[in-house]
């Protein structure tokens, strides 16, 4: 089949909100959906048997996008997948062992090893690409589907560690004693990412993000030459429209709130922010020209309904007063500061979206 | 003995510059310099047998304090010593297992629990006192020395996980469920603090230092309420001098670049930065009433000796021209931007203290 037949897009709610046009209310999603505070999704994961088994399955990862959407009346649908398939399709070498983080076989952190990374064909990716177009048909139109991928920097922290890390001791040993080897990772890391984006475009996403989990460790200075250099060098490659849709993009850079004012000018539609930004000032740098996505801490989730409800109030209110205007202005999509937590009680994210919804059509009526 | 017997300080540079008076170059000193790093320091870590054993022994404590000082031309020592003393000393038990990080016996996370928090009667932590008078006498007069504490969040956080954590799940459920009670424990915790230090200084200490480590994962807006508010109280109950001496005081909030134009107005005289904080920036919000003590990225040190410079140059050059008047103005005070890990090569510390005072000294000649 080709793209352009996907069934019409009926909650246009999330989009609009992308390209700063009003909105009837504030949509919401949440990072990390598709995941393990929903009981449905442990026992999808319990049958593909690994988390690289759930995630290569077109019809396990169409089940797991679909399912928060069908309980909860979210916004946007976001697809399963792991943030490290491009450095697996470079050949590293993906795995997860039972408890612990993800690992490569091989790691990154020698001038020959540099050497011999390029962007990976993206037929190795295939399978993402398959459950893109799987989950856009899956949803049939009744919400918007984002594609999303590492951001260049955060995929050469893992690649460098070789999986997880808490203190990035190498990656920052090779950022300070050879930039000339971490910038060569980068450059392939951006076109890569690109590439593998914008593909997903082509494969039926609506959106795309970008997860710059890890730029917040870098020190000022640092953040500037290694994301935020890559983060544009990736925007300004990706598809603006596809079949005739405009495609938003968004880039959320955890711990990256003193850097609002870098990323203004940044060739994207969306800045996500986490829980330490405040709203406001947020919308006073960046509202010009971007819209603005998050910020609820995802541990105020673990308070019961009724605290939740005022959080989300304090949350909107952070924002402001909504954008009802004809062309476009300084618009909110509610989500959390970063993942959802697996901790989380089913009833309190149904609180939540219902907060959001309940009391930003208030907002609006009290305009 | 009494305090005011201590020998005179022959090196003031650093409590010159915390009081924001010119000095002839830009004093150094890093958090955590007494530890791992130092193969000293493991000798007689290794004589205590634990961590507790070295903490509590007067002996040992003054010896690793002194350590770092004696290595390198360093401007200011600092208090051996844990940062849950107060906690330990309330009555939670605190025990470290090997390998493992910190461990309360008592977790504080029920309105029972709360209920029989207090603040610590002084004669519990007798052991840091006598380790603070020993210090200053075996300094003799070569260089101030700092005493701290943890700051009445990041101890609450420990009390509350009972022990160290990832993701602060029970202090924050507690912080949105039932504020009440948190806002309990930080007022105990406050006045432990203030009691705390203010007897450190009539044991000695030349200056103290509040590390607020985890204020940075609050929310906007639970940042003010919870960390920044009791800071705020501790800060204003400090002795502001003894036996003739004024006694200066920082605050360092990791993770709390956003938040320094609300840490402006506080009562003390220097805000500690981690790396992420842009120094010429911070220098223009709080610059006009505070020093500035920061950041380089303790990473930078796994790099070799030449690149170590270079992070140096950036760094001073970022804060600016040196102040050099006859009354105060801006004055920073090198530090690295969090602890200096366990894996730096004793020879890029020395490397890094070296250029500090090399470059400093000449941008003030330069004036």
């Amino acid at each position: 089949m080709t793209t352009s037949s996907f069934a019409p897009l009926k909650n246009d709610t999330f989009l609009r909100a992308c390209l700063r046009q009003a909105t009837d209310y504030t949509p919401i999603w949440m990072m990390r959906q598709a995941g393990r505070f929903l009981p449905e999704y442990r026992a999808t994961r319990a049958k593909a048997g690994s988390f690289m088994g759930l995630a290569t399955n077109t019809d396990y990862a169409t089940e797991v996008t679909i399912q928060p959407t069908e309980r909860f009346p979210i916004d946007a649908a976001i697809l399963f997948s792991d943030i490290l398939t491009v450095p697996d399709a470079m050949g590293l070498g993906l795995s997860f062992a039972e408890g612990e983080g993800p690992k490569f076989a091989t790691a990154v952190r020698d001038e020959a090893a540099v050497a011999q990374l390029a962007v990976p064909d993206m037929a190795k990716l295939r399978y993402v690409f398959d459950a893109v177009t799987s989950i856009r048909k899956a949803l049939n139109g009744r919400l918007p589907l984002i594609g999303f991928s590492g951001s260049p920097w955060t995929l050469a922290c893992y690649m460098v560690e070789g999986g997880s890390s808490d203190d990035y001791h190498r990656v920052k040993t090779m950022l300070y004693s050879r930039p000339d080897l971490l910038h060569r990772i980068l450059q392939i890391n951006a076109d890569a990412v690109a590439l593998y984006l914008n593909t997903q475009i082509e494969s039926g996403a609506q959106a795309v993000m970008v997860f710059d989990s890890w730029g917040g460790v870098l020190a000022d200075g640092a953040f500037q030459e290694f994301s935020l250099a890559y983060n544009r060098r990736v925007l300004s490659q990706l598809h603006k429209s596809w079949n005739g849709a405009t495609i938003p993009s968004i880039l959320f850079t955890k711990g990256g709130g003193l850097w609002l004012r870098e990323m203004e000018p940044l060739d994207c539609n969306v800045l996500g922010v986490d829980w330490t930004v405040n709203l406001a000032k947020a919308r006073t740098i960046v509202g010009g020209s971007k819209a603005i996505q998050g910020n609820l801490d995802p541990a105020a989730l673990f308070a019961p309904p009724a605290q939740i409800e005022q959080e989300v109030i304090r949350t909107l209110n952070a924002f402001g007063t909504p954008y009802t205007g004809d062309a476009t202005g300084p618009t909110h999509i509610f989500n959390l500061g970063h993942g959802i937590s697996q901790h989380t009680p089913v009833e309190h994210v149904a609180a939540l979206v219902e907060a959001v919804h309940k009391h930003s059509r208030a907002m609006r009526g009290a305009c």
